[in-house]
């Protein structure tokens, strides 16, 4: 693995905690990379990996390393994760996939050629009330979907230092688009379908930022929903809250990810609050955020081993690279004022 | 009054209850207009007024009628008005105040030359919640606007019959737009200020449908802020999910309709649900929404009365008009696909 | 009418109001009592009634008078309400019906034995998500009944000055529980039936105050369902929280006054939040605590027609002796700390 | 440890976890006990353990042994505990700790005895919101407390199968009241202080069950404030509805196990929904159930090492055994109908 702060910590936690949920292989934790080796040292130690090193060539040489997960900077998500497939590992990169569309490609072509399992990290396709959303727009219970609405907001990015890496172009990429809203295009995609085009304002309102703190979209699906996307890091009193609705002929679902574990559900009439945490734990017994990542590697080890996808509907290379495709076409609309195709 | 189904009840029962709210002036209910002699006659009675006509020209030439309320269909809002506002009447017209801008503006200038007291019926501004959260911007408490997102959200739309007035273009003018989203602009323009321009998708889903049953829009305001607005009468769950939100530089609130006692304030922490209904009744003795015509009234009363507007900040013929050239705006960006200004 | 502050002021909006109900009768306003001449004559004015006199036995006297409503004082409910019984009237009395049992059960006796229309102003009985768990209830929907427990929370107690008319024994009878336990008591008895057996602890908190402040007790039911009863006037963070939960063995319902137009129900799965606010409005357009006063007029004015009630279901003087009944055994259980029988 | 099924899994997965949190010892699983010997060989794999057993004996006299876990049956906590502590090894017991208080005590005064550190699984003490409620009762911020009001409700009773070990008096001990209002006990004297009285309801609604399925109680504090208790597995539409209030005299706190995250505060006005998880992820990525064991075993093993316990508060044997006597003072009421002293 590359990376060991807090997308270190989520890997790591869970790869420790798949072997209950009966994955088809039991995941070693061989090397971890980080770039300053002390504190890479405390990280190794407290996460539970075998061996450091500052050097992920050495990993992507490793014969014992079977899956490549880079949990790094977004800026070094293409060219060790290029090379671990090349090396014919299974990938794993945390989303957003690349710092740009074109990038994401590269990394997707290359995971295919090489043949390799290759995953982004959408984590939130795992969380069982999402899980369950899907399978009503799937079933037909919801009918065909008119209306997608997502917001994700936070209210950290008043306070943060100006020199935060979160808006730092060459590290991140992008601010909130990348950061947040990537994971509101990834359900819309994902429960949805594809986006035909996006009209937005990409705005940054604190002085001195280099990087988007928010940007608003209208969409529209291939199928013919229309949308609104939204993301901002500074609505003041919104900690995390990643929300959507989805309206269809039939009924209606909305979600909140601070109450993760639960799903308003309409079959027409009265939203239900229903409780939905998966079957780790008995009924009302509720999973937290870091228990997506379990999720996500049962999913992730059970491809690999070739006994299918269980939960199903991860995302790939593919998935982040569409996925980039929309955040680019959310910054051309922002600066032409007219609808953009991704 | 013009009008005797729905807004003909409630501006009747608001007539009647404002005596309570101790007004300047004590209406009197002269005279209710309506098309269908049978029908008026029972409403006439049941809404206590003293005359009914089929005729609104007797109503403007009736020297005893000094307000003039038109809660009539949308199509029948222009003529009449405008009628009794060069007769000297005071004039209350319910919103969409036309069935264009510019049939607004005409109406708007009317009012102005014959030197009346106008009022737009935005009874939604005199919701003591609103008037809380527009209190927290003017006072400056939540510091200055970044962000304003409002959607109203309805379900009828699917099960109502091909010929309901609602989507009749030559009754209603246009269809969520007008009728849904007017209130969301207005709320959008009294709480946080004129908005320079939009960019919207208006949508007919229910094939044979002649006006839209729901829109999508991102808008940003003269003062930087962006938003998003939304109406449908196609979200299946919701019944009149008004609500909106308002992050600050300094603070946030939220608001929906359904809970529309109820205000969630953020001073930068945690969200707050407060009570606020306004000093009619004790603490948490709720106000409901036929209540918020009686605040209206209370407060066209006192203007005409001259004694200052209490409660203040109700909505003007202008205020008719500049929503009207945000619904124009709307319309056309949604046929060029590109940003327009109101 | 008897009374001219809260409780004049919301049933004389509700006599002006009911008439678009469309009672069996139309109310006419005819005197109001009060023992203040000045502020009567405001009151008089402002709440729209023809005359206003400092002595009821006018009142009584008053051929004019069909229906005596008694909304002052709990200690001026029992000679005024009997007296106009006596004379003929048809008779509403606030709750507590009166200081005691045996008091309350003169009254019932006096108003049954006069032959006329008797109510106590139980008026929580008409909010239309009441009525609905009611009929709930009624139609063996959520089977047959388990568990009751309702709770009526405030927090002004704190607050309240020593001389608060509120926790005076002569004019107010009991503290928290005459006030707002009475209310939770109908509420049980109105849903679930006779309570057999209580067990109580009643407590005054405040140094000084010469009433109870809080109660809370167990209660057993004729048909062997549990609960819990608890009210208090030191809930810190609380206005007007009058809920109450309902568990049958095919479902259950729950409600809070703070948001009096929506019933949760669970048809034993997840429970559904629903909108239910009568017919007055369309959905979702909801209705205010003071509404409640005109559907129990709309009742009452219907039961005197003799047209039946509509809506059903309105407490009689014999409702409000069945609940003093209750009241006193939870005094009488508080001080002998075993179970008491009402 | 001993058991392998709901808690064994519980106990695993955060005795994997606590690592990532700093615990000063890092916990070797050695070996894990059950009688089925197929499904035990299963559980271990799958749970991470080193060795199984079918005798606990032989953990008891394993010197590589230095905490036992007991997750086993209720009537298999006593025996296997005290002979653990008697080898001088630490212990931890789930709950109810014993069948009986008497049962308890002995456990209890068996690990002082033998000078280990000993704790019973009361592990919604760890949830970060209900550390945050002490914490504002211990700072004087809620003032002195008035009332405390706990129910724990869930509805799988209804469906359970006959002979449901959960209604096995042999196996059990108690019903609902062991096994939910156990929680409710512990936190109402983790948060209050001890109980001086109760007066109790406790009820089996279905027949052929020979233990419990709810309860009712009222109860007093020693520090003078009242409250009440209730449990049941019959509430339908609960699933897993752990809830408490607490109010003092200057603000109040409100919790709901299926929101374990938040925690409702008031400082005297409205209440704020604070979002409270902890430090492991950042602010709004919530824990779940199965981690508040993580955080339960961080408190041991950094008791066990001397260290201090952090997080602070953990239930000991003594808390254990005084639950155990508030649970049998509500049974001895129920039967007596009187208030009994625990």
């Amino acid at each position: 693995m590359l990376g060991y702060r807090f997308m270190g910590t989520a890997h790591s936690r869970a790869l420790g905690a798949v072997r209950q949920l009966g994955a088809a292989l039991e995941p070693d934790l061989v090397s971890i990379c980080g770039r300053d080796p002390e504190v890479l040292e405390e990280a190794r130690a407290r996460l539970g990996w075998a061996e450091a090193t500052t050097d992920w060539h050495e990993q992507v040489a490793d014969d014992r390393v079977g899956l490549f997960v880079n949990g790094g900077p977004n800026a070094l998500h293409a060219e060790p994760t290029i090379a671990a497939a090349r090396a014919g590992k299974h990938v794993l990169c945390e989303k957003p996939l690349a710092l740009s569309a074109g990038e994401a490609h590269t990394m997707w072509r290359a995971a295919e050629d090489a043949g390799v399992v290759h995953a982004t990290g959408f984590n939130y396709r795992f969380v069982p009330a999402v899980r369950l959303a899907r399978k009503l727009v799937q079933s037909g219970e919801l009918g065909e979907i008119v209306h997608f609405r997502a917001r994700y907001l936070q209210s950290w990015g008043w306070d943060a230092p100006p020199d935060d890496w979160h808006f730092d172009p060459s590290v991140a990429g992008t601010g909130a688009l990348g950061d947040l809203g990537a994971h509101s295009i990834d359900l819309a995609r994902h429960l949805v379908g594809e986006i035909r085009s996006v009209s937005a304002t990409v705005r940054t309102f604190v002085p001195g930022r280099r990087l988007d703190d928010s940007f608003v979209a209208t969409v529209e699906f291939d199928n013919g929903a229309t949308g609104t996307l939204e993301a901002s890091r500074l609505a003041r009193g919104r900690i995390n809250h990643n929300a959507f609705e989805l309206n269809g002929t039939k009924g209606s679902v909305a979600y909140d990810q601070e109450r993760m574990n639960e799903l308003q559900i309409s079959d027409g009439g009265a939203f239900r609050t229903v409780l939905e945490h998966g079957d780790w734990w008995p009924p009302g017994h509720i999973i937290g955020w870091g228990d997506t990542f379990t999720y996500e590697y049962l999913h992730l080890l059970n491809a690999i081993a070739g006994e299918g996808a269980v939960p199903p509907d991860g995302a790939t290379f593919e998935d982040g690279y569409r996925c980039a495709l929309v955040c680019d076409a959310i910054l051309r609309s922002s600066q032409s004022g007219a609808k953009e195709m991704p």
